[in-house]
């Protein structure tokens, strides 16, 4: 360990973001310092202990691919598993896991403690040290100073923050912790542009005061599964979630108690996430509904805490209490735990270059929470990408940039980095353009070759990756060869699902292609022995050939802009012809690539067009002087 | 759960007095409400994670014989057990188990989520509702009121705690957890005389950074053992200690930075703990000492985080960092995290009754560190006291308070309440007088009757012990009437011991009555089936005979100071011919029995007898009246 001494990389925060990026960093090679609150509190679960779910659960596989820890945390931690969206199609398809906070946390904590290039240290962080526009390191509260040539913010929700139960509030971050108040204000001093955000969460209600017999009963799936492509499948039947609704009774309380509801009463003025809203806002949102879906999920190993997924909330304890008690199945519930909000600060994050480095302050980073993302998976994805450039930053190298055609991880960063974000971001399959492109089922194929070149992939992942891919490849080939005859026996199991019979013969390959035939059909009718996560793969790229070449195309009109890149002299100012907001936008974004600029809310077409002649202009004219 | 309403017992607090106080109160039959800061931090070890020690393991025996749950917890968290003082003497004889504090605490947590009459709630505590000098309830942080009938304080070093490293410091309780400000607050309003204390920590290293090789290494027991008399004895050898040493030159290193100790610039004021003294401290008061032996032991399940036993410092991070690296195997040890000292309020513990409730305040019930304690383990048996007690009240029932002659609990209490404290209690071997009869090896003897009868110790307990009593009983008998043989052959193995030989017949009882005759020989040479545990207590009573007997007899002497209670109508202004001192001390201290009053530091013998007398007369009078 050193003191006043130089590491290649600092990272402040032990969040699911700052796990990530020490992480990534370390095993890129840069001798890494993680400085954490407290070192029981990494990877902590303060919401929801689940991972996956729509486009989270992409995020969690595309993680996977690229060398990090979050997919292989979860399998180690999973209670419940499901595949979600099964019936939205294919390409929206993904696992969700319900995890033990305790097991999520301790895979994490040993990750850390066992990679060679990490020296974790609990400590406060105080203030960030930046010196003629750069980072250089961080101090702790008391007093020592830590250096390195980046710096990785992942403070999560402890800036300055605040929680609110009913009308009143207290500093304190999650967990019972203190906030970080003191490193907060170093931040405003840095001249970075910082907002605040809220977020809510649930009661814990006691698993022996809720009446299960009552309840509609969810259990895991039956298919042995895992998230990482590298882990090995298991089933999951350690618990069940119960399925239960709000009801006009519980309206009509929540309702009696808006005046002890801090959101109803404008006292919680920051924006909270608008896709996982809370109960009080949901009844004054849409008055006209009179119930809501609710999932009763046991989060804790010993399976006595349980969370009431959908009821987040930050009214009085009475209204909680008042309003749970309506519920089916809940009647005598006990609350463990009140739902609470929490306000902290933000970085607003259109101050980041595409590779999460700040614009303004060198060699700083920032990932999580602290760019005005929501949930875990974000947090994940974002210390990934900013581990990986700090890393490649430190050897000197470009920075790593994936695309919106890519992955999720890309639609998300170049979300945040273009758009901004007002509310607390949370990744969506909608946000994304080319869904059938950026599967859970193809991460491995989009994403290892890049995590092994980029180094973070290892070897043996790697070469067990190769090796299934071959397979799928070369059992593709065998379909293609392979004739399914027009038997009674063949036409028979057709007509059953149903689908139309053969006349004549017809390769297995193509029979996979009509929709109604699934991978399971004919892995058994040609006795196939690949894994079945690669069989439905080729099975939906066979179904959706048509869809996927037409994505494509887009995408390669797409990438010409995104490879136009925005040279650094290109000044905004002395580009002829630019509307006013345009010219104001472009300014305070300063995009990295035309196809950047033309995602920037608010500037027209017709900027992009003369900025692309302006950019060509450019090129020509400096390559006429060379 | 029921807000505004009445519960039988609150308990403020989740940490080793906390639980025992809830757990006991609840298995008691009292409605109890459990209030918690956080709900993830129930049993904490913030501290060195070991269980037991010296006079410690002698009461986590106790509370185990009474029916608390430490001893179960340790059992069933334990990763490296160890009998200590086995030079010393049987009586003072007991284990010690180095413990994970994930699986303490999951224990604990478990226990509390399945007892049927316990209510946890995670809150704030914010205010004691007094009324009429009597506790009425507790108000949270977010406003609520929680009302019952006793309420019992077990709030550790939350109250307005600060932690000290180097010459900085900052508001913060353990754990990077909010400190409890308002509550401290509002304990002082209520009258109580409150001090400050102080406990330090050491720095934890990362395992990998320590040269195992360079070190000797300590290994558990290889005999099957258990804590609880009730738990499956069971061999532990997850880990290895190591031992090593300070010497000149971190001697010379800690001194050098002097500048930087709290505790020798004076800005740590407060008392620590004198058995357990810092490292600086050690060194400012042993000038003369150039070692000083130290423990290395890893406290993780994945055990990748090393406790330095006997180098608890709050000096600045330079400093420990500095002088960990002078010592031999340390060269290269990375810091996970600093040690430090914390301050924190505690109530002056003259203030309570033999069983544990504020004589100003009734109903009011203090167990822990708020008590000026150190150690979970008597933090663990004030809680099974307090909470007995607030059943007890609740029931209308006399309180229960454990003698000096019957428990080290007994002992505890009695010098806290008797003679107050100025520096963390820590209990000692030698603060007890009746050593011989307060083994580790006879608690259930001497304490299951006791907690069964209190309705504590389940049946099912109490009939184990009963079964396993009767049955050393039997084979005292048996070994009574059976009588050795001199042959040779037993000659020979006595002089293998040595052991004299025997020239006539000998009972196998009488042969273990020698000093050099152990259990195991005897029950190996007369095939006795007894749990070995009993055969030791057997043995032991039997080599100790004569110094039991005489401790017996100061026992009777003692009981009779003890059970004559002083009554509550002796106005001690009344009393002639008291000293001005010793009538202060009595006026202040205001002892339950005449025993009580004789342990009172600066009460004068003669002051004794003229209370006897006044005693008898008032008695005497009073019975006359009737």
């Amino acid at each position: 360990m050193l003191i006043n001494d130089r590491y290649d990389v600092i990272t402040i925060g032990a969040g699911h973001a700052g796990c990530e990026a020490a992480l990534a960093a370390a095993r890129m090679g840069a001798r890494t310092l993680m400085i954490c609150l407290y070192l029981d509190s990494i990877a902590m679960m303060p919401c929801n202990p689940s991972i996956g779910g729509p486009a989270k659960g992409h995020m969690v596989r595309e993680i996977d691919a690229l060398g990090g820890e979050c997919a292989s945390a979860a399998d180690s931690a999973t209670r419940h598993l499901r595949w979600l969206n099964t019936s939205k199609g294919e390409a929206v398809r993904t696992l969700r896991a319900q995890c033990s906070p305790r097991r999520y946390s301790d895979h994490y904590r040993t990750a850390l403690l066992t990679e060679k290039n990490i020296a974790l240290h609990q400590a406060q962080a105080a203030d960030l040290i930046i010196e003629h526009g750069e980072a250089r390191g961080v101090k702790i509260k008391t007093g020592q100073v830590f250096y390195a040539d980046c710096v990785i913010l992942a403070t999560g929700t402890y800036l300055d923050s605040k929680i609110h139960i009913g009308m009143t509030s207290h500093k304190s971050g999650p967990l019972g912790m203190v906030a970080s108040t003191e490193f907060a204000r170093s931040l405003r001093r840095s001249g970075l542009e910082t907002g605040r955000l809220r977020t809510d969460t649930t009661p814990r209600l006691h698993f022996d005061t809720i009446d299960w017999e009552a309840l509609d009963c969810q259990r895991s799936i039956e298919e042995p599964q895992a998230f990482s492509h590298f882990g090995v499948k298991k089933r999951y039947d350690e618990m069940i979630c119960g399925l239960t609704r709000t009801n006009a009774e519980t309206h009509r309380i929540i309702r009696k108690y808006f005046s002890e509801s801090p959101l109803y009463m404008g006292k919680l003025d920051t924006e909270g996430p608008r896709y996982c809203p809370s109960i009080d806002d949901k009844i004054i949102k849409f008055p006209e509904k009179d119930t809501h879906p609710l999932f009763l999920e046991p989060i804790t190993s010993e399976g006595r805490e349980v969370y009431v997924q959908n009821f987040s909330t930050s009214m009085c304890l009475e209204a909680q209490l008042e309003s749970i008690k309506t519920i089916k199945g809940c009647e005598r519930a006990h609350i463990l735990r009140p739902g609470y909000a929490i306000e902290y600060d933000f970085v607003v994050p259109t101050q980041l270059n595409p590779w999460l480095e700040t614009k303004q302050v060198k060699n700083l980073f920032l990932a999580g929470q602290i760019n005005g993302t929501s949930g875990y998976e974000e947090a994940a994805a974002q210390g990934l990408i900013a581990g990986i450039n700090a890393a490649l930053r430190v050897k000197g190298a470009e920075p790593f940039v994936l695309r919106r055609d890519e992955a999720y991880i890309g639609v998300l960063i170049d979300d945040l980095v273009t758009k901004g974000t007002n509310e607390p971001y949370r990744m969506l399959t909608s946000r994304c353009e080319y869904r059938l492109l950026l599967r859970h089922d193809n991460a491995a194929d989009r994403l290892c070759g890049t995590g092994h070149s980029l180094g973070l992939l290892p070897d043996e992942k790697y070469e067990s990756f190769q090796k299934m891919a071959r397979a799928a490849e070369a059992e593709e080939r065998r379909l293609e060869e392979l004739k399914i005859p027009p038997t009674a026996e063949v036409n028979e199991r057709l007509a059953a699902m149903p689908s139309s019979p053969l006349s004549e013969g017809i390769s297995a390959k193509n029979l996979l292609r009509r929709p109604e035939v699934s991978w399971s059909f004919i892995a058994e009718l040609t006795g196939s022995e690949l894994d079945p996560e690669y069989g439905e793969k080729i099975a939906n790229e066979l179904k959706y050939e048509g869809y996927i070449s037409r994505q494509l195309r887009q995408v390669d009109k797409f990438r010409r802009m995104e490879l136009l890149k925005i040279p650094p002299y290109i000044d905004f100012n002395d580009v002829h012809g630019l509307s006013a907001e345009g010219r104001g936008k472009l300014e305070k974004i300063r995009p990295a690539t035309l196809g950047q600029a033309s995602r920037i809310p608010g500037v027209p077409p017709t900027d992009i067009q003369l900025l692309w002649v302006a950019i060509e202009n450019g090129r020509r004219q400096r390559h006429e002087k060379d």
